[in-house]
């Protein structure tokens, strides 16, 4: 069965409408989902334990007398990376190494606090501290990643998070030996089997057993982005997630069925997650176009892929690679491979993507599992205005302003000045009150 | 009339409940306003311009043929910034070089991009880059907050966004001139006399006049902050405001005149503001509360003031100034004064805040107005998870790997153990294909 892989080209008349049709993503949430979402949150809310029980017993058919029976416990979590194979236990160990350093250097790039003094001896300066208590929503089922619980769990930790409470949902009671192991890596401190939005309701709430949180992280389903969207303001959220994508900004020097198998390793997510290759030179488009046709029958989820790639896929040849820089900031991807002899020559050039990936030895993969980087990236565009999941997220700032008694002086009549004129009078008089007479 | 403000001491048995009832902030959204603004927003998505002038004659009483006739053009700023006082003219622009100032450290502190090599070559980083355009929300009519367009334009223009848009309603067309004088010294670039929840729409869809933005700050009504709330996602957004709170620790050697007046500083916003003082001393206690009714006739504004002291003040005996500090990280204050003679002694006990004051010279409306740091700070205790207004908010990070073909080596099988681990083979074999044969 041929492929029906959309094929544009920027120098063709129609392309603009083309492309916006390959960019169309519709965020609409489903108003059913809204409602039913804002029903258990309610019910949590009033109901605590009782509901997230009941919510559990019904979506993830999992029955318990307590929520302190879907509580995991440090062992649990311990003896869980106690069985897993010794490849995968080095493998997880090494992944959270590298998470960590990188993320220790972010917190030394961007995480200090700072403060001066001005000529008057006035003090100005932001306090940077944790968050106290953190809740990271790790999907469980069909979709279950432990690479996620690193990628979330570990910039909480690195920012001196005290507390780390992790929610999965078991459906059935089934429990991802594999993510059990990499909340014991990453060093959650507690978890519970529950999920869905009355997990997040929970976490945003608290119960009388799970413990009430200042934000929350991770993906999940609709019901759990609608959820998290509700409680935004309640708690802080790290973003809503979309389907993911990747664009590969390809030269045409990297071998074609290296940069084929990196559009499948964003296909095989799921339907609606995008793979786009932009590209100046037509040629190497259809050297891909072959690995392409000849790789996807030997992958097993090669019905993922075919659908994600025929229903949202495409391959765009450019005039130039300049243009192809231009096409990708607008497009904003989550990923971005820069396949390139020379990445360091477009890089300046791009503005907005999540994460970007220079040369060819830098797969997608890489990044999302071991590189270091965070995983949790601005989807559908949101790479204009977000970034990437940091431990930037687990810290919030204080301004810090200690005004002398000469600086009390010099800011006192400008401050009354304007508070007069947007008619505070007790502002202009706290200022006032200060001057010596 | 006496002052019906409420007074609490930690040592009480029913300290407790008091507490809770002082903290108690229904945060609820009103489902009226929630289903009135998702219709506006809709119609201006539909319709563009035509649906945002119908709003702006029905809720502005402001009628244009065009939305262009509804632009503020740059001489009209300047015409506004000429015509106010001199002494207008000096306060606004020495308040605004001192914020600029603030926020040109704070993008030193915190806005570099960084990378490095590790051993094999393999370089991470973070690519940090301003927004393309932004919109700065500012409230018009009753409330009109010049110091407001300075507080959101400077960081985003320190930032480095090269599109700054300003939205000001102008109930009947009558504009304030402040605020336009403002915008002139704040180097706003474009600004259109539109507001609610259609100027929201406008910025965060685009209409033919107005351009689309990336991310939108700025405080503004139930209808706003709803509106915010809803295009969240599509755009970034900074915060959802709620009422502005004060909290005062003090340890009595402040002149007690003093603190009455920052505590109607923060009272004479509006009847759902906060003003709390914690403090051990009751002798004092009490001397602040005999200023506070010597004080209140003298103010122009003392209706505002005494609804919102009766409504949500109180006076806290604490039983030290430990004890008060804890409980100043419970109700995480928008503005915390150490209004002390030693406000290094307690500020590192101080772990939630928008902004912490220090010392008895600097009043709250020293900051708000001139001091440097921002006056857009997370309010009913969302300091727990979120920070002032600053440069960060108007850029964004993207993560930068390129690893080396020797560290394509060594991370290659701990990719592909992960991802097999996890079912996605593609992920697994676009790591295989990197490794040498």
């Amino acid at each position: 069965m041929t492929l029906k892989l959309r094929q544009l080209n920027t120098a063709a008349a129609d392309f603009e409408a083309e492309f916006q049709r390959v960019l169309h993503w519709s965020a609409e949430t489903d108003a059913a989902i809204e409602t039913r979402v804002a029903e258990i949150l309610a019910d949590v809310r009033g109901r605590g334990d009782a509901a997230v029980l009941d919510y559990t017993a019904r979506f993830d058919q999992l029955s318990a007398d307590s929520l302190n029976a879907l509580e995991l416990t440090r062992e649990e979590l311990k003896a869980a990376f106690d069985a897993i194979s010794p490849a995968q236990r080095a493998a997880l160990t090494a992944a959270a190494a590298r998470v960590r350093s990188y993320h220790e250097r972010q917190l030394e790039a961007c995480g200090r606090s700072w403060s001066y003094r001005d000529e008057d001896g006035t003090l100005l300066g932001q306090k940077v501290t944790p968050l106290d208590r953190v809740g990271i929503y790790v999907p469980g089922g069909k979709a279950a990643y432990p690479s996620s619980v690193l990628m979330n769990a570990i910039p909480a930790q690195v920012a001196g998070v005290p507390e780390i409470v992790m929610v999965v949902p078991t459906p059935r009671g089934e429990k991802n030996p594999l993510v059990l192991a990499a909340a014991y890596v990453a060093g959650v401190h507690r978890a519970f089997t529950i999920g869905g939005a009355q997990a997040v309701a929970a976490l945003a709430y608290g119960t009388a057993t799970v413990p009430r949180v200042d934000k929350i992280t991770g993906p999940g389903n609709a019901y759990v982005a609608s959820a998290k969207k509700h409680v935004f303001g309640q708690v802080g959220i790290d973003m809503i997630a979309g389907p993911s994508e990747i664009l590969v900004l390809a030269d045409g020097t990297t071998p074609p069925d290296w940069v084929a198998m990196d559009l499948f390793s964003q296909a095989e997510h799921d339907e609606l997650a995008q793979s786009i290759l932009l590209c100046p030179d037509a040629a190497y488009i259809e050297q891909v176009r072959a690995s392409i046709e000849r790789l996807l029958p030997t992958m097993p989820r090669a019905a993922v892929i075919r659908a994600s790639l025929e229903g949202r896929g495409a391959l765009i040849q450019t005039r130039s690679m300049d243009e192809a820089c231009s096409l990708s900031n607008r497009i904003a991807p989550e990923h971005l491979e820069v396949s390139s002899a020379e990445p360091h020559r477009w890089e300046p050039l791009l503005r907005h993507a999540g994460a970007i990936f220079l040369g060819a030895y830098t797969s997608e993969s890489l990044g999302d599992y071991c590189a270091g980087p965070n995983h949790v990236l601005p989807t559908s565009g949101t790479a204009r205005f977000s970034s990437p999941l940091g431990v930037y997220d687990f810290q919030k700032r204080s301004s810090l302003i200690e005004v002398s008694e000469a600086g009390a002086q010099k800011l006192g009549p400008i401050a009354a000045e304007l508070a007069y004129g947007e008619g505070l009078q007790g502002h202009a008089r706290a200022a006032e009150m200060r001057l010596k007479r």
